[in-house]
């Protein structure tokens, strides 16, 4: 397999030992701070994503009529928008949300569940691109299908892998100044100019419902408790600190099922420590543009 | 307790140990195509459907707005209907979905969640039944009340028992030419000709929401994996593998709390050859109309 | 700490030793009769709210539009009104479910979920308030709110504790003529004369979502299972049973994740000879009006 990337050295780029310690660092400032995250998100994964806000502890909060959702962005540290069963309701809550969110400077991550293929969502999702997140967090097909460069996939499922959308990921981030992370079996994370590759997690996160989705909600309160660290840095340490509970909880697991629980009980139970031990990064050069696009 | 079936032996009839064949081959079909399983379901049961449908090998997707549900249908190899919380958007999607699998030739099931005393999802039960559904499930209940013969339940319990239902399921099998489903402590899964038993399952069942709703969703799955197995055998496959993964849960549960995650295991765990040595399953003839009615 | 109560003997309270005896009557006769609890709940727990019912031993049901919770309202129980995430449609159905109720007799609790900051929720507390619930269960800061007397929390965090809300609390219920309920570390359940405090539960309760909305249902089952036992008991007996299962709990579990399924394994299992032994109940005056307000 051709490898995407530069793999060139760079004095710009953060060191991947760095990274791991600012992951250590955040979760230890996520469980001082607790910051409350607004989250307007799919009705399959809103319990999930709840809990898992609370078990790594931050402090949830769900509310997605547009009378509410636009009182209450101000006073979250971060936000998340996750399309996947976008209704009308949450769609309105989800346009006052961003406005009160950006004016009041609340860091804001777009999940663009399932776009491509479905034409509410992705409308919404191009609005919702151009007002600006602060991060964007979805699979290959969903980062292919919102940067324009794909049909989408099948549903929640990726019809396309990490390494192909690298370089749509990473234009996209230098088009609209903001971090893009594909999540996958090996996730990246890039500002558009550095491009993290972060190895931990489980195939058992792929055999339960939401749990991407409450990935997105786990970057949105790294966001919120991230003070001067970079956004990059911060989502490439929810998918850090993600990864390594579900390794931890699959040695628990007997399933799928016993998967859930377990998962819980690592976030809640991971530390600092852990953190910088079993951290699987990598900093790279982000993939330049194509020369013959350029 | 007389027994409502004819007990006759039939040559047209399936032979029990097909049945139960045709269920594990069905599961390993189901697991090698992962189907694609539309679902729109009740708020409650939404999770819990969407992590067996991954648990078992399939592929849950729940699209729920009208602009959606119509465009998503097509795509998807099963779809469900189910009404437990019947809201105006999930009757707009719904109508919306039925009309493109009905077109796309995608199977769809209907799981009319305590219909009878309640208004809104009554009336959708039956123009629902008049779009031609390729299976229907409920509780004895509910599909008394769906064939217009009883009074309904007490919200999402069952006042009547498999065997008082059978001759109306029967009936409305063959009025419709479905196949109609009684689960319950005893299932009878019919379509009008012939009536499978199956006797697997749980009592704990019974003690977690939304165990009758995420049975649906596999019916919706075994349907879309089916290939040229009958209706019939694919929705009592559906049965048969739920209820053995239901026993297999139950000894390792000490409650329903433990039993929900351990059930999700064993929907993942469950072999073909479990299957086979764990079915109970009888072929009767489906009970004969009520002369008096005939 | 100072503390607030009275600490005076009165011939007109009721005893600790009768409130738990009432406590373990209360369970048994929940699960004799199986009362069937209709739910207007956040999309966040419902599931687990369902699924707590279930345990117990009470029947759920969530039945949340205009058109059927006015219908199925007078066949439940109890009702639950919980605003965690209120929307125009589960407004609507409280309207209609409160007013059945109310001139069904059906018994009904309100749990006003971070009331205070958002309005929309705050607006249809006051006016569910005005209907006149059986009962009230919130935390400190919402119980402030709904009185008028505090400026809410941090959504579903409370900003104040239970001390703080007594005497708002008992004013709270001598003008309304309900049963209020201000759950925490420490639960007070008052009705303005009598003033119970509840010393069971475990800090776990706060590191998983709708461990108050599930108490909420659990409330309503008490007061449709209680007879001609005071709705300043049932209310009571909710807390103290709830409060034992989650210790029960506590001891199996790692963490938060494997407190679920503990926890609806302890609702099923707990016997009324635990409620007995394990009960930390203590029976004080309610709080006096303060001087200067009065």
């Amino acid at each position: 397999m051709t490898d995407v990337y530069g793999h060139t050295e760079s004095a710009g780029l953060p060191e991947a030992v760095h990274v791991t310690e600012q992951a250590a660092h955040l979760l230890r400032a996520l469980r001082e701070h607790s910051p409350l995250v607004h989250n307007i998100i799919n009705h399959v994964a809103t319990n999930f994503s709840a809990n898992a806000l609370l078990a790594i502890g931050a402090a949830p909060a769900m509310v997605d009529t547009a009378e509410e959702a636009g009182v209450f962005a101000p006073m979250a540290s971060g936000l998340l928008i996750n399309l996947g069963t976008l209704s009308h309701q949450q769609r309105d809550a989800g346009r006052a949300a961003v406005s009160a969110a950006s004016e009041a400077g609340t860091p804001w991550v777009l999940d663009p569940v399932a776009i491509g293929a479905l034409p509410l969502r992705t409308g919404f999702a191009a609005e919702l691109l151009a007002a600006g997140p602060t991060a964007v967090r979805g699979n290959a097909s969903e980062i292919m299908a919102l940067a324009g460069a794909g049909a989408g996939g099948r549903g929640v499922d990726s019809a396309d892998d990490t390494d192909t959308a690298a370089p749509v990921a990473a234009a996209l981030a230098r088009e609209t100044s903001m971090v893009v992370a594909v999540s996958g079996a090996r996730d990246l994370i890039t500002d558009g100019s550095a491009a993290i590759r972060v190895d931990n997690g489980h195939a058992l996160l792929t055999r339960i419902t939401g749990a991407g989705c409450a990935l997105g909600s786990i970057i949105a309160a790294m966001l919120g408790a991230r003070g001067t660290t970079s956004a990059l840095t911060a989502v490439s340490a929810a998918h850090v600190v993600y990864g390594i509970a579900a390794e931890v909880a699959a040695t628990d697991a007997h399933g799928p099922g016993t998967f859930l629980p377990a998962f819980l009980d690592a976030l809640a139970g991971i530390t600092p420590e852990q953190v910088i031990e079993q951290a699987r990064v990598e900093v790279l050069a982000a993939p330049a543009p194509d020369p013959q696009e350029a």
